[in-house]
């Protein structure tokens, strides 16, 4: 069979640690399931700017690009806080997000039930909790021009980014996330801040068009992005799916991914346009957690998300569904049996390390 | 004594029947003891757009430009979703904050230990809670320029906002944030996204260096504006004073004030620069929450926000502290004997209107 080419890109802090619990699984399913895998391993980050003064080299931005999907661990770290803004770590990831155009990118936040209790919610406002935020990943004020620092002279400075939208960018995006609220509860909410923002007012009429266009099935409502992040907090619940911008991804998905009280379980995957050849998408799997320098090296980090990455690699790079579900199913299982790496743990569970975690999710799988 | 000149816009949905009630303590306060405010009233939002087609008229700003403090209740509601961007409710708010150089605005998320289990947070989170937010409120991308939608042809449209943000404009919200720690414990949190916009790398320099030179006995600290977002979530008692830009101050003030579980009792206070002459400040100060039109007229909102925004009038705009104490505590006085407004209302207590709910509160002031 054809192989599958997977381009691994561990990173700083706990990124290898994580990273090195997902290759005993292709390891397995390599041996066990002659699944085919092929790995090739490069450097982002820290460890790439320490390595040749780039956050990520050019040579491994094509194995990237080449790759069936790229598993990325996490950048950045103290060591790196003065580098210039160029090659600092996180230009490394931003540059394989814009040059890959990895335009989706998908969060889900579910509450493992084992884990209801962890959350700073209530345990009945996150019980059962399952939603997914999509957030629109190469556009926006990440990448808008002008980004820039000007010298006003007399001690004065300015700083500016700029929020640029196009309808094709919001229209696939937004297309992305009613697709996959038709495999979920159909639902999806759009956020943005049209009550101050021209970018807000486009995406708003934007969605709305391509709903009414190609989607209508589906359930749309709008929320501004500031009552959006206050209703997450107060009852996540009535959210089924979540379409918004980069920004507002990026706050509202973190803020999400706190909600379960399980930071080091949750996944993503940022995945480009379907090739018009071949239907491939490009992607890349990584933890929504960073780099926890203040961890790393002890071998205490939870491997979960990266491992439940590896699982959203599996169903959307591969269509390996059922192999995704059982990765899936053995994470929850090694949950209810009571074994916690030290960020999740609670009262008579037994505590592990992170590779004791990693063969626990292998046993179990 | 000189007259104390108020001018108030109570706006839309329940913001005039909240308003009602601060009129009673004005009343009060002049005839009891002799405080000798003069109000004067106007339109703003919707109602101002139904009266003239413009969301705040002329001769309107110019009171509230000549006033010693603004009371605003709240603008907005869905008769207006379709008037034209420029004369949308939102734009007599933010015509009053730009013109009137409302560069600081101050929002409080404070937990009333009555109310201590109606978060959706477990109560240890939140009991006791007391943070300052300090958002920056007349710069970045509420006001840069361009911020417009273009045509580009072919069915494309372009989006584009201006995150804009000078040093100076950085400089005094810093310094208002960092004083005003120095009258709590202490500690100021920065938040940006230094990351991955140039407004944040220089915002952080900017709030690094003003507290160098001139407030290095406060506590400072950085985070990224994701981070603070979940960790506002996650352990919000670890702030004192939080200090960013207009935008994530939207947001993050919103997720702060949820926390409590009280969005119908959180006030805010926006003020401008001391004048060179008089050391006054211009200053308007309004509720948290919106205008709520759902239960607009019916006699059910909750006046607490509005009642404890003019508690912050009277300490901010008239030195007033005693009285502003005083009201504060009658607030918390009317909560512990359970008298309680439909949206905060839980078992074992008495459910009001919200003329009860004034009335009472003005009977312990
Ligand atoms: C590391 C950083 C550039 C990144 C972002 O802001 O997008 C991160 O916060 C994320 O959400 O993936
Ligand atoms: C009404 C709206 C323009 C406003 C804002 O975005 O600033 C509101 O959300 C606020 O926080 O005061």
């Amino acid at each position: 069979m054809a192989t599958r080419s997977l381009f691994l890109l561990p990173g700083d802090g706990i990124g290898p640690e994580a990273m090195a619990e997902v290759r005993k699984i292709i390891a397995h399913m390599n041996d066990k399931e002659a699944a085919g895998f092929s790995t090739d391993e490069g450097l982002v980050g820290g460890s790439a700017y320490d390595a040749h003064g780039q956050a990520i080299s050019d040579a491994d931005m094509e194995k990237a690009m080449a790759a069936d999907a790229v598993l990325f661990g996490a950048v950045g770290g103290p060591k790196w806080d003065s580098v210039p803004y160029e090659v600092r770590p996180e230009a490394g990831l931003l540059r394989l997000r814009k040059d890959m155009e990895l335009f989706a990118n998908l969060r889900p936040a579910i509450c493992y039930p084992a884990l209801a209790n962890s959350s700073s919610l209530k345990q009945d406002v996150i019980e059962g909790l399952d939603i997914l935020i999509v957030r629109e990943l190469t556009g926006g004020v990440y990448f808008g021009e002008p980004k820039e620092i000007i010298d006003l002279g007399n001690g004065q400075k300015r700083g500016i980014d700029t929020q640029v939208y196009d309808t094709y960018e919001i229209d696939r995006i937004a297309a992305v996330a009613f697709e996959l609220a038709r495999t979920r509860r159909n639902e999806v909410c759009s956020m943005e801040k049209r009550n101050v923002m021209k970018s807000g007012v486009l995406w708003n009429e934007v969605v709305t068009a391509t709903h009414k266009d190609r989607f209508s099935d589906v359930k749309l409502s709008h929320m501004l992005a500031d009552a959006g992040g206050m209703q997450l907090v107060r009852w996540p619940k009535q959210f089924d799916v979540i379409v918004t911008d980069n920004l507002f991804g990026d706050m509202l998905s973190d803020i999400a991914a706190m909600l379960t009280g399980s930071l080091g379980m949750l996944p993503s995957a940022s995945l480009g346009a379907p090739d018009a050849n071949t239907g491939k998408r490009k992607a890349l799997y990584e933890p929504v957690h960073g780099s926890a320098p203040d961890i790393a090296g002890q071998g205490i980090a939870n491997p979960i998300a990266m491992i439940a990455s590896f699982a959203m690699c599996l169903r959307y790079s591969f269509n390996m569904v059922a192999e995704a579900d059982r990765l899936e199913a053995a994470i929850a299982a090694v949950l209810d049996k009571g074994l916690r790496t030290g960020d999740i743990m609670s009262d008579g569970c037994r505590k592990i390390t992170t590779a004791e975690m990693g063969d626990a999710i292998l046993a179990s799988y």
